[in-house]
């Protein structure tokens, strides 16, 4: 077990920020070795950190090759632009350097096989990290799914539903690339939040796998008022006319016969949720009321008056996961309500262990194609599509997720 | 107009009996002239129904057709099972009676073309009863969305979430419907409770129309699970394939860039809901939390903290519908909350001024063709599926929904 781990991170943006903050806070074994981002400024900032976290300078670059020439790195975090993520995984894993790669979608269902085929010639692990699959509510939905208190599961639901109009209206005033996918692209250009959690309750790759999806998409409408509003219509992205539509949904069958309906929603205004929901033959959990409904329980109340929601908080004390029950002794820390920290940790242990990723790429390619699929699906009316099989017939043999 | 009214009624089962009841509450006016159903007790009990309000013994028959050459009616009520509708419905309409039809799915869209084209034949109207269009809340939100608070409209959702489990498996035992439907057919066999309020919303049939759909069913546990449980193996129910999926979602897009989704899920433990959800570019409106979003308003919280969802309570003084602050002032009464007795209400107004249906053919036909059309969906693999034009045209003119 190595003690230290020397580390590169590429991509210095918002999310990497919030990566590399995660990585300074109260881990001393943790070397930031190297920042890279195209951007001279952030690779500063992100310096600037890392000297203040009483670390040694660490080595700068624009050019994510020059970081893995270099060598000495346990592991490279890639979180640059969606459209990077796969070039850049690829090249650190034939270097040899343990990978992981935020979270983000596919633009062709080639990068997902291109992620697959280079771990599998390499044996180089690469992590999809994939926070929300540490999330609280998720691990504990998780945890009753795997006691069977919900049966045997049938259809579950989640959502990317989140406002990100200023984020993305000023995209290019803030170096952020969601505002030319947005203008370009129309498709569920964001899948994994909601789908990681609901690929371990459903075993995506471990015992079942997703078969085919159809997507529509709705006008965009959002994005063009909000800007009217902000900025007036002198400004000229209030003319713009983005391609992303403001709700996209998707339905995926998966081997087993189950659905999963995605919903993308961030160019509306609402507050945030993943409206995760999972529904089987003796109860449901469901985010948006978080609420937990038992067979012969709730619907007791049938006969009196009316069958009840009742809340997840009842639940909590019998079944909060042991990972979170640990988090919660020794205290939360670390962003997006400890779910990096939880990410990051078991990627870290795997590092040092030599173990294989905790979310691998089987995982990044059947969650990341959710994008190029639904493009094409909505492209062609909504067609249905067939999603491929990236472990070439291992689902049917690999054990459930464990995290 | 007429002061009293003649009716008959054909299908006097659970649906059947609550509309009766309705019809005999307080209205002195409403004469049930004939009951008709295929089960001679039904009709004697409800014979008995119309005896003990006060009013003259009512002609039964088991044949409707009976029932309409008798003559003397001027209204018939159809509350059979689903397949029979479009049948008793053309049949009234060609007798000159105005007709009023429960909600259901079509069987296919030939049915549909059959209500429109009847209806243009022989100018008898004949209304769809989609009660939840006089839903309390349903109205006070399209007061919200034709008072343009929730800015321009991109996207609804909605659902039958109802556990029907008991009915459904003991479909034999208590003579309903739906255990044949369920045990041979797959498809979103029960959309317009959502879709009617939804087509309000979105100016379905008058300015706007829907396009397509696509729709997916999950497999058929909850049944089997279900009667396993209230009565062993040994039941031959128990061992039966369900054709029905527990859940089938179907996404509708509009000519306007609207998308819809819907949800069937009757066959699992649940709350009843009817998901009702409206997103527009200025705010929404979700039925599961009971909760408005305004924009500029509760995002405002985004600053401090998180934005946060506000509840419906907080719109109700203000945007309350007309016609229910003066039913809350006469006093809620009849089935459903109160929304049968409005519907009901809005059909004698109707056929007592000699009026058009408040809710026609061409909206019947279009919701209900939702059901043909998704089980075409489903078996071609979520396909997606042209939705007609049942107005042939007219809908580019026809005026808005007036409750």
């Amino acid at each position: 077990m190595k003690e230290s781990l020397h580390i590169g991170l590429v991509g210095l943006g918002c999310r990497g920020t919030f990566l590399l903050k995660d990585c300074l806070l109260p881990r001393p074994e943790i070397q930031v070795d190297a920042v890279c981002d195209v951007y001279e400024d952030r690779c500063e900032d992100a310096a600037r950190l890392v000297r203040e976290s009483g670390r040694p300078e660490p080595f700068t670059c624009t050019d994510y090759r020059q970081m893995l020439a270099r060598g000495g790195l346990d592991l490279v975090m890639i979180t640059a632009a969606w459209e990077a993520h796969v070039d850049i995984a690829c090249a650190s894993m034939r270097a040899g350097i343990y990978t992981a790669m935020e979270v983000g979608g596919a633009y062709s269902v080639e990068d997902c096989w291109r992620l697959v085929d280079t771990f599998e010639e390499t044996g180089v692990p690469c992590m999809m990290m994939e926070n929300c699959c540490y999330g609280r509510n998720e691990l504990l939905v998780l945890n009753m799914v795997r006691q069977g208190i919900f049966g045997e599961i049938v259809h579950c639901q989640g959502g990317y539903r989140h406002d990100l109009r200023s984020e993305i209206a000023f995209g290019r005033e803030n170096r952020h690339y969601r505002f030319r996918n947005y203008l370009n692209r129309n498709c569920e250009n964001y899948p994994t939040h909601e789908l990681g959690p609901i690929a371990n309750v459903l075993n995506i790759n471990r015992g079942n796998r997703m078969l085919s999806l159809v997507s529509v998409a709705s006008k965009s409408a959002g994005l063009h008022d909000y800007l009217l509003r902000e900025k007036g219509p002198e400004y000229d992205a209030s003319s713009m006319r983005f391609a992303q539509g403001d709700v996209v949904t998707t339905i995926i069958r998966c081997a087993h016969g189950e659905t999963i309906c995605l919903t993308l929603d961030t160019t509306l205004p609402r507050a945030y949720s993943r409206a995760f929901h999972v529904q089987g033959t003796r109860g449901m959990y469901m985010e948006d009321n978080r609420s937990v409904f038992i067979d012969g329980k709730d619907n007791a109340y049938d006969f009196k008056w009316k069958e009840r929601w009742n809340s997840i908080e009842e639940y909590r004390k019998e079944y909060e996961h042991p990972l979170w029950r640990d988090f919660l002794t020794e205290g939360i820390h670390g962003g997006h309500d400890g779910m990096d920290w939880l990410t990051t940790g078991a990627l870290f242990d795997a590092v040092r262990a030599g173990a294989p990723a905790p979310i691998d790429v089987y995982d990044a390619a059947a969650w990341r194609s959710i994008t190029a699929l639904s493009e094409e699906s909505i492209s062609c009316g909504g067609a249905p599509v067939a999603i491929p099989d990236f472990t070439r017939g291992k689902w049917m043999h690999r054990s459930p997720w464990k995290p």
